[in-house]
């Protein structure tokens, strides 16, 4: 995979392409300057740091004027670089300020969590939350150089591997049957990571690599997240309920499964085997019946809809995806209902 | 040339390909919607009006946010596209506003000015100011097309024609000895205006599509930039002494042509030449000995820089050009003092 190193150790040699920039920037938050910033400090050559506050509450306009405003104060010329030391936020924010700072300088993705590893890191998806709506403002551009490192898993809160192991199981999903019989035969906490990481990147870089701007085969990536996001929106809104990703994901694959059993694209027995597995992991989010409307609308403003009509993925076997498959308001409404009489 | 149409007059199926899109906008200012939107209103579909203000000291992120605010009210998904009614503010905005919405949606460039349409509408360079410097922020994004027309010019004041006037003698300086002849031998006001502009898009568009993202060649376009993107942040702050693009690039031509002379790449009588010219045409703006210095100074921000070296583009002859010429903060100060003088 071009630009992908995926390594179990960080290495003397892992950052020695940096030499190359006339100036560095390292971006982190107060999580991965305390935690991930001393395994790496010392293998950077010169750089400056700059620090923004953790949470997607902060994904938005005004932090990127902050990281604007920062790289213009340094002096940051076109043949800088900014390496983004962090979770999905830091890298679809800091690639997005990078690849419009100045018209696009260099900028390298160093997750450090296992959602920004097997998801967010491939596929140059950049973007800022706006208006209300996550990642509504933002563009394509791939990272010069991704180095995902299985070290800086260690110290990741539990809530935190369960959110990026909602679409590590995702993945399988969508496109690999024989990868969801392993994953199911084990519990969260026995999976062999290095193992999965590889998986996933690898799988994920194929479905990129065929179709880079989601025009078509791209949006089964998307299996779980119309309604996932949806999901996700509502409750970043209500202070004591605010969801992970893999979260929000893990409820909206439940209720696209759920959709896809009712249109008769998988068996019952596949739906609940799904269900039950997430539910297992995840647990269950309690969600109102005065809520399911408002969460189902919020499904229309998904980026990949198209004239008001609801676009979905869903499954069309266990192993298989089909993207453009229109759902309703109805069905989403049922889904989640479904889902909270679980 | 690929998407790019120049034309006359407008004609009923010249926008016929906007009929496949589900959205339509189209960006205005208070000027373009009074003196251009008459022109071709009745021409486009069905459609969406977001009027801005005209100016570049609303090229910015607040007004992007607008932008943006406003698609995202209206519905827009990606399958839409908006049209930029407008000079190079209107253009390098909306196209950076459509390039980064949903991360990207289509967007069509319709130049009303001589300077969009001889220089912004080809390129992709789309940007906004920031923090004090100009297109700061930005990215390069080609349009999915480009209708250049003569007839918006007839409504434009001459000040604004001379503006435009400064990129079309540039492309002569810098790429056709020939053209530059042809040029000076008549007034601004006797020129043909739409064989000029056919013959500035051409040569910008082959010099773009030979390097697209100014890594060589296409810094030559940058040939009276570098001190004219200084002279115009600097008056910029003026309220009374505001300058025209063009009016700054002239003087920024006068100045690196001096340095070009004073290096030994043109003659004296050839640097006389240029300036009695561009004096003639544009007029001489006072310049006070104690501006020198902080005029000189913005030209260390300028994009092509490297490691605090100013990069300029010289004129190696009248009719060829050289980019990456470092030239010095007193070199500057003395081409613009012998400006003054003149």
């Amino acid at each position: 995979m071009k630009n992908i190193e995926i390594i179990e150790s960080l290495q003397g040699n892992t950052f020695k392409f940096l030499s190359d920039y006339s100036q560095i920037a390292v971006l982190v938050d107060e999580n991965t300057v305390e935690y991930c910033y001393p395994l790496v400090q010392k293998l950077f050559p010169k750089h400056s740091l700059i620090e923004i506050k953790s949470g997607e509450e902060y994904k938005n306009l005004e932090t990127c004027t902050e990281i604007w405003e920062r790289l213009t104060k340094l002096g940051f010329d076109r043949h800088s670089v900014l390496l983004n030391l962090g979770g999905g936020v830091i890298g679809d924010m800091g690639g997005f300020c990078a690849s419009t700072y100045k018209r696009g300088i260099d900028f390298v993705q160093i997750p450090t969590t296992l959602l920004s590893q097997v998801d967010a890191s491939v596929g140059g998806k950049l973007g800022i939350d706006f208006y209300g709506f996550k990642n509504h403002i933002g563009l394509f551009q791939e990272p010069n150089q991704v180095v995902i490192c299985s070290a800086f898993l260690k110290t990741l809160p539990d809530r935190q591997m369960r959110s990026g192991f909602a679409e590590v199981v995702k993945h399988a999903f969508i496109r690999d049957a024989k990868h969801w019989a392993e994953i199911k035969s084990k519990k969260i906490n026995e999976q062999d990571w290095h193992k999965i990481i590889s998986h996933s990147v690898q799988l994920k870089y194929e479905v990129v690599e065929a179709d880079p701007t989601e025009r078509n085969l791209r949006k089964i990536l998307n299996f779980g997240h119309t309604i996932g996001h949806a999901v996700e929106s509502f409750f970043l809104e209500k202070r004591y309920r605010k969801l992970f990703h893999g979260e929000a994901v893990a409820i909206g694959m439940i209720a696209e499964a759920y959709i896809s059993f009712r249109k008769n694209f998988i068996s019952g027995s596949e739906y609940f085997e799904i269900r039950d597995y997430l539910i297992q992991v995840f647990g269950k989010v309690e969600i109102k019946a005065s809520e399911l409307t408002s969460i189902a609308e919020l499904a229309i403003h998904d980026k990949k809809n198209k004239e008001g009509v609801i676009l979905a993925s869903l499954l069309e076997s266990v192993g298989t995806a089909n993207y453009n498959q229109e759902i309703t308001l109805d069905e989403i409404k049922e889904a989640l209902q479904v889902y909270e009489e679980a």
